[in-house]
């Protein structure tokens, strides 16, 4: 998507130097735009953990990317070397499942290659793929996406269609476009009016730092709200529809995604407002059947709550303490929002029902493996 | 209550000039404890619409010594000022109910003074009536809330009571003791072991800021959350009972409360967790029947949203901008949770199912104004 007018995505070989992979470090966003470069296993562990990128699809990229960094400084048979990098990844995120999805799919393709210089090549190419697929996905989402949008749409007479996302499931979160966003994006581009809900999702604060500025790179209407907010919204009819991304769905349909997302599930239900969930087929964990019960959630450090960074008047850098320095607080990163409250997926394929046998129906070739 | 082991009270007339109203500035807090003297009814109206005071009950209590101020500030013959002067102050904060109980009651007394001078002795009795009141009141909110709290910890036999509370209606929101802590405050002196929940309460962070605060000056064993983490702890068994505070509760049962209530509320139906509202009846709208039809509901400065305020590593105040400068966010300061979700009123005369009948019951000189 556009930066300044300027065609970007989230992660790709530097052109001068493939061993060398360029990151957006949106850490700093949305007061500075910081191109990082990542050249060693540490450096890819580091980014995942630390959210210079973060999100379902580009955690699963940046994973490719970091198997094929793996493969580039291993020794000739350095497959030790080569699964202790996959262990120390999956140990970076333990909520997304693209992680785990692109890590695996890596080991496979890896495990292929008859030399070194065979799986350096396989491992690039592999990774690749898994960005180029993501992008396509999303791509796709977006046109299923714009059909929901559309008929709202003519439902109010082409009044803006109200959409409230929270967190940044945006193009900040895969490699281009998203999931969340790329109906919005598919929308406006298609001369659609919409305008968007954006929650500021504490405490990370993805949606006030992320969202908005994706947004208003492309020139989206918007408007930021705290995270309390939706409910209120919904029952004074300010809301037409909610889409979130999320970072592991269960093929039954419970639905992992930012802390908070479930509040706001339970608000668009009560009052009968539809609620979308946009995913690639790689966020799918085609094992676990109760998501409540069964999705392991990350418990981040309490000072992301504790401590706030912005901008100072003297447009520097600041990170400011809210609470006094002793108190302790906890923090989960996710929460799981169960199928029942949710209306319909939006995956690469189309819609579909957040139930076991329509996701199936959906994912034959998963079925058979079941 | 407890201020480094010294009682104090949110406001109270200046012992050395009564002429003088000392508030806590609670803007500073918890990084400044700073007194305010109020002298004139403007400073009295920035105080309210600037939240150096906030919270049902202060803001009843500061209207009650605003309308004192506004007799000592009039002419002999000065009904008109003194009107004009509640006008003023109606206009601070359009959802909370006490600010209008406080003024109309002072208007009523100060209409059968028979001179300036009687005028000047009604008002300040009056102010130091509503303001003993208030505290009298919440007193006996917690003596009713303790059962509850008491019933909770028999079947948990004695493990801590996990309780959850929004915003901040703590000591710091009322005159002392609080709404919503006064059962928090009275299990924990009677020995009945509790752990409170505080969501940090976004925009304006009284949960981070006060009650956190307010907790640890009185050794209340807590923990900070942000405003999205309460359904994810109860969907896991984590909260046994909600507390909130209220701004403007219906006879019928609506409880306009800071905004972000409602989706805790959903979430504790969905978990078949018990939610209890705290108020004094001062709170209590008696006209409106539909609250989320009929509550006004506050629209503050987007600046809340888009700059945080903190300490620095310098140890100085300062304070941020999170998203770019030019992002557009809108400030709702409240919600309604409808009566249907809310389980209990904690009232100082006993707890009430959310309800006009019972409600209507429990105060029955209401009745017959019906």
């Amino acid at each position: 998507m556009k930066v300044k007018n300027r065609h970007f995505r989230t992660i790709r070989p530097d052109p001068d130097d493939k061993k060398n992979i360029q990151i957006i470090d949106q850490r700093h966003l949305p007061h500075r735009f910081i191109i990082e470069d990542l050249r060693t296993v540490d450096d890819f562990c580091t980014a995942i953990h630390d959210m210079h990128v973060r999100g379902a699809g580009l955690i699963g990229a940046t994973a490719g990317f970091a198997m094929y960094c793996a493969v580039l400084s291993a020794p000739e048979e350095g497959f030790d070397y080569i699964t202790a990098s996959s262990q120390k990844l999956l140990q970076t995120r333990p909520t997304a499942k693209n992680l785990a999805w692109a890590v695996e799919r890596q080991l496979r393709e890896i495990a292929k290659g008859e030399n070194r210089q065979d799986r350096i090549n396989i491992s690039f190419q592999t990774a690749c793929d898994i960005a180029d697929e993501d992008a396509e996905f999303c791509r796709k989402i977006g046109e299923h996406g714009l059909e929901i949008i559309k008929g709202i749409s003519r439902k109010k007479k082409g009044e803006p269609v109200n959409i409230l996302t929270h967190c940044n499931a945006g193009w900040l979160a895969f490699v281009d476009y998203g999931s969340a966003t790329a109906p919005i994006y598919a929308a406006h581009h298609a001369g659609v009016k919409v305008h968007v809900w954006v929650d500021e999702t504490r405490p990370w604060l993805q949606g006030a730092r992320l969202t908005t500025w994706e947004l208003a790179e492309e020139d989206v209407p918007h408007t930021l709200i705290t995270d309390n907010t939706g409910g209120h919204l919904m029952q004074h009819g300010m809301v037409d529809m909610v889409i979130v991304g999320t970072d592991r769905t269960t093929f039954t349909g419970d639905v992992a995604n930012k802390i908070g997302t479930y509040l706001k599930a339970l608000a668009a239900y009560d009052n009968k407002i539809p609620f979308y969930v946009a995913l690639p087929s790689s966020t799918f964990d085609w094992e676990i059947e109760d998501g409540i019960k069964e999705i392991p959630i990350e418990e981040r450090s309490g000072d992301e709550i504790n401590y706030v960074t912005g901008l100072t008047g003297e447009n520097k850098l600041e990170t400011v303490l809210v609470p006094t320095k002793n108190t302790r607080s906890v923090n989960y990163g996710f929460d799981v929002t169960p199928a029942r409250l949710v209306t319909a997926l939006i995956t690469e394929r189309g819609v579909v029902r957040a139930e076991r046998k329509e996701i199936l129906k959906m994912y034959p070739e998963k079925k058979s493996e079941k």
